[in-house]
């Protein structure tokens, strides 16, 4: 273990470490299975309002010299960093009551949301500044007047008040689309484990990989934390509803703008499908995910299931197999200790306030199946450590309004009894809006119809059936890539989801212009922007050069290439046809094709059309262009028949640099016209170019 | 004008008309020039709760027994209705101050708005139930266990408090979004000119277009309207900051989950550009843009610009050219009146409330350089009518901060000077967030500068230059397309943006599961769920139909065709560049092509690969399916050189009846795999199929 030195932990604010000069309160944190002072935490004269200053300023001037991409890089950078020195934090997490496989969870799940925000952040956004959000709206009729929407970070701090039991993970997954978005971060850990925050900050601040300001700490409480903050901030809050409460009642946010978001715990449901009888490998999932949600942390998680809702003559048969694999498998103490697999809560304020829990719900009825505040007091070590027994509850009457609404967070759940697949939804959602559901059924439609009932009451949902029961992540698990939070009592917030979860700090403007101003604002090529046009003329006169001979140094936004027109015959239809085995009626068949009502007789292939307008913009050399890797937005627009014409226009749209690769991407715009200067089909042409090309 | 009784203005709640039957408290509502009685409002004994429960219970099942573009056709429909009516709407809104051109911004453009809604609910969104958002995500490597994202409509219902100066198109810009989206409306609309809104809802209702319970009506106060709403229920609120503090704070805000959103007035920018000087077509656009502002709906628009920022030395030149075109444009009077050009404002209390709030401006330093307080004590009938005369103030001091939140809802700016580009965006943002800012210039980096600058602190932003001066929609008009709101002072929300706009009435629900779970749940097909295979040997035995033999009525996602392997030859891929032009050095130079990167040797053409991929799957004959009418999301993963065999597998992925015309859009899965099955590409592949089709 390490040695944690009876210091006030430190902050870390304003560019450098800090602590008290004179603290007046100080409160003790103590290890969660044996009673020891592991740290101090004291905030005393902290300067919250220069926090935010200072990354309102310094953070967004320096997190702003970099792009996107760049950012991203550097959230790999700081994951491996950490991946380095995990043992550090896994060291220290033990005395936060979490087994090394608890640690798995917060310590490895933070990183790993980095990796996966780097890899989404360069995969799926720009590498710009900003982000260009869905379609082009042609506004006017002549095309002049653009509408499009433009997503540009905020302007001050994404403050993040987070929970104890996750005291990784619960920072980086909120400090990841932050930092990627350009938002400076300040975070506020809860007290009982923040000396684990404290560390993984200090390996971030050490492995100077951040840029100045972008993320500072307050180890402590921070009751002025939001009195200087505006609608340039945002403030997301993972904890308690009653905590979630005050911080939504704070002026600034009801008055002053703040962007504020929140995760609050929930009665999060299981239900077992009617389809899943005892001998289904759907019952197994069902009963192995009931028991890892309330093992795993010791059932310290906003996400762990609270309700069991089985059919009623299942009841028995989930609480034996649930009961049975807990005596089989749990052995509660203290996680340093070998064969200990559930270690403690993380704090004697947690032990009494789930023993209260369980308590009122015994009393509005709840039958103690396991567990329960009796095998508390037999529980060894229980006295000094924060230690709870695995509990099961049934309930004769699953309308209990207890039971849809006292959260007893630790290793608590209880089993419900449903008639019919619409009474389990009935009671899945009377825990008023929830993080997540699982649904254990191998049956199609009741899977829709769970889902069609739940939706708008869920974050998430999760099916398990034989297919997936194995590779799923797990009921438990919020995955990076999408989005996690809830309506109602799980706090109405949403976070994470990808590049969804970046945007949360960014603003979405419409933006009207003109496509020359589109162009200018964006950093996007417009149709209709002004383009330096080079004609096969130009190229083989050597009056311009083909936009394929530009590598990135040179290639612009705009650059354009417009061929000739090439005549398409009856014969280059008949050819492609044979060649390519594609005899659909429309190309071989006059009578049938007039008779179609889109075509006026035999008409080109789609796929000839784009083949010859790749002959009559390509270059052939070797060059930077190395190659066309897809396409995208294709659309037949005036159909093609013998004797027409066809040109294609080819203008560089966006240019996005690879940070690690030696070439980037450069997405197309091309335009196909027939002889009569009608649209004959638009998409965009997807390439590889190379950053730099020896020139001739 | 249409005859008004002085009878009390009817809600429309529980499916019927209703008024008090003993009223209590009784307002006057007057005729904004004339002071005449022209409605009486009461709601004494409304009972609120049983409508939000009839919204809940009645609205949401009426309007679930449609999909999305049933939804929207109604939208048309009801956009239709009220166009041939909109002659009564007209003649009712003269009372309220309005002009004929003010009608048709408030009329015609929320006929407008139900238009665009319709077109973008059927074009945009699938006819379905549920909305798909983004990709799916692979959460375990053998691809059996999945992640995507799902839209479902709110369960409850949309409460809709709209301002006194759009009657109609407040109503309508929050109620085709929230109809399209499946969410029951109760509308309330503001008191002085809710006879208005009244009379658009009886239209609407008498049209029997409207499912039951998708639209209610309270006319009048309704202090408790909140009382009833939880979590499953959205708030949309415009009008003052004041009343936007009072509902948020309201408690099943803070801690019940009620989705809440407000438009509130903000102090909108037009800055000058630089570049505009006075010859210019920005300068010539930029004083019409104020003109129109401050005069159009006699200034009471929440979009209208209050600070006019030009360069220091510009600002004489804009007052005067302002001043100018108000001296010869604007004739103040009753809008029935010939040749008036400015109405009244809504009440005598708005007039009070501008007087006031100019006042406040000229106390805290401006000069009044036309109209002001002095010139509404002169001003023809204004004692009797809410006439107020154009006001234009100018600051020695632009730093004052009255002019940046002092906000006169009336025809009246105030004029600026800034240094530069920077001190400009500087003075914008000291309005504290705002709804729409204009900006006139020539100039791609200034406009590109500007935006940088102010995008996180607007929601729109409107640009001018010589290319779209004469087309642009103008400043002060949001756009159905397009983000309405903006963040701090404006409210902090966010409205219409086209399908943006319905998916703030729907929850995103992660969803994780197996291929053919997610099929279920999304009705779109999934790669790697079951599917309903057929060879081409199948197809010529007789013993499998091909699934481009199948009409929507028979056709299923799922249904899948799996072609034989076709061998690329050398010649072929020689053949394919002669004949397309297509010479690119990795089809025609082996050793070019072997120095590439990504190729091993010479490779066939993508768009060969595509041809054949057609080639192999096509059924030739006429049929169902009536043309390809695109491609999208190709991805070329795996060269194909010479020798190598590709297969090609389709698979109906998404069906979308359409509910205006005699086919649908079909959009196929399509993955082809080489000889060693590794995948070479992938798309998909769009077509358009008849939905019936006459059995051979």
């Amino acid at each position: 273990m390490a040695v944690l030195t009876k210091t006030i932990l430190p902050s870390y604010v304003g560019g450098r470490w800090w602590i008290p000069e004179t603290p007046q309160k100080v409160v003790d944190v103590t290890d969660a299975s044996t009673g020891e002072v592991v740290a101090q935490v004291s905030t005393d004269g902290l300067d919250v309002a220069s926090a935010v200053e200072y990354g309102r300023t310094v953070g967004q001037r320096s997190l702003g010299e970099f792009t996107i991409h760049e950012r991203a890089l550097k959230l790999k950078e700081l994951a491996q960093h950490l991946t380095a020195h995990k043992q550090e934090l896994y060291e220290l997490s033990y005395a936060t009551g979490s087994t090394l496989k608890d640690h798995f969870l917060d310590v490895d799940g933070g990183i790993g949301t980095l990796f996966i925000f780097s890899t989404k952040g360069r995969a799926e956004l720009p590498n710009a500044h900003t982000i260009v959000d869905g379609a082009v709206e042609q506004l006017s009729k002549d095309g002049s007047f653009l509408g499009e929407h433009l997503y540009t970070r905020l302007p001050g701090v994404a403050v993040q008040i987070n929970a104890f039991n996750f005291p990784v993970w619960g920072m980086l997954e909120k400090f990841a689309p932050a930092f990627l978005a350009g938002v400076p971060s300040i975070v506020k850990p809860a007290t009982p484990t923040g000396y684990v925050t404290e560390a993984c900050v200090r390996l971030m601040i050490e492995s100077g990989i951040l840029p100045e300001g972008s993320l500072q700490l307050i180890s402590g409480s921070a009751r002025d934390l939001l009195d200087p903050l505006d609608y340039r901030d945002h403030v997301a809050f993972t904890g308690s509803a009653a905590t979630a409460r005050t911080l939504r009642e704070h002026d600034n946010v009801v008055n002053g703008g703040v962007h504020f978001t929140a995760e609050t715990d929930s009665l999060n449901a299981a239900i077992l499908g009617p389809d899943a009888t005892p001998d289904t490998p759907e019952f197994e999932a069902f009963v192995k995910a009931v028991f890892t949600e309330i093992t795993a942390k010791a059932g310290q998680k906003c996400t762990a299931i609270r309700r069991v809702i089985v059919p009623h003559e299942r009841v028995e048969d989930v609480v034996a197999a649930v009961a049975q694999r807990v005596q089989e498998r749990v052995v509660i103490g203290d996680p340093r200790t070998e064969g200990v697999t559930m270690g403690a809560l993380a704090s004697k304020e947690q032990q009494n306030e789930v023993r209260k829990a369980v308590q009122s719900l015994v009393d509005a009825g709840g039958t103690v199946r396991l567990g329960g505040p009796e095998a508390l007091l037999e529980l060894p070590g229980a006295e000094t450590g924060a230690f709870f027994p695995v509990t099961l509850l049934s309930f004769d009457d699953p309308e209990t309004p207890e039971v849809h609404s006292v959260e007893a967070f630790g290793p608590v759940t209880s089993v419900l009894g449903y008639t019919d697949v619409d009474d389990a939804v009935r009671l899945a959602v009377r825990g008023g809006g929830s993080l997540v559901a699982t649904v254990c059924t191998n049956d199609g439609p009741t899977a829709a119809r769970i889902a069609a009932g739940l939706g708008a009451h869920h974050g998430r949902m999760h099916f398990l059936n034989r297919q997936d029961a194995k590779s799923s992540t797990g009921h438990g698990s919020p995955m990076p890539h999408l989005v996690h939070g809830g309506p109602g009592r799980a706090g109405g917030g949403e976070e994470l989801g990808g590049v969804r979860g970046v945007k949360h700090y960014m603003q979405r403007t419409a933006i009207q212009g003109s496509p020359d101003t589109l162009t200018a604002v964006t950093g996007v090529w417009h149709r209709g922007a002004a383009a330096n046009t080079v004609t096969r003329q130009d190229v083989e006169n050597g009056t311009g050069e083909h936009p394929f001979r530009k590598s990135l140094e040179t290639l612009r936004i705009g650059d354009q290439l417009a061929s000739d027109l090439r005549t398409v015959t009856l014969e280059d239809i008949t050819a492609f046809a044979e060649k390519t085995g594609d005899t659909f009626y429309a190309h071989t068949d006059e009578e049938a094709a007039t008779a179609n009502p889109f075509f006026p007789r035999r008409v080109a292939h789609g796929y000839l059309l784009v083949a010859w307008a790749a002959g009559l913009f390509v270059e052939p050399a070797p060059g930077p262009v190395l190659a066309n890797y897809g396409l995208e937005n294709l659309r037949f627009i005036t159909p093609v028949t013998y004797d027409d014409a066809i040109r294609v226009t080819l203008t560089a749209k966006q240019i996005t640099p690879r940070v690690t690769d030696e070439y980037g991407e450069v997405r197309w715009d091309a335009v196909l016209h027939n002889q009569k200067d009608e649209v004959v089909a638009t998409y965009d042409v997807l390439t590889l170019v190379a950053k730099t090309w020896p020139t001739a």
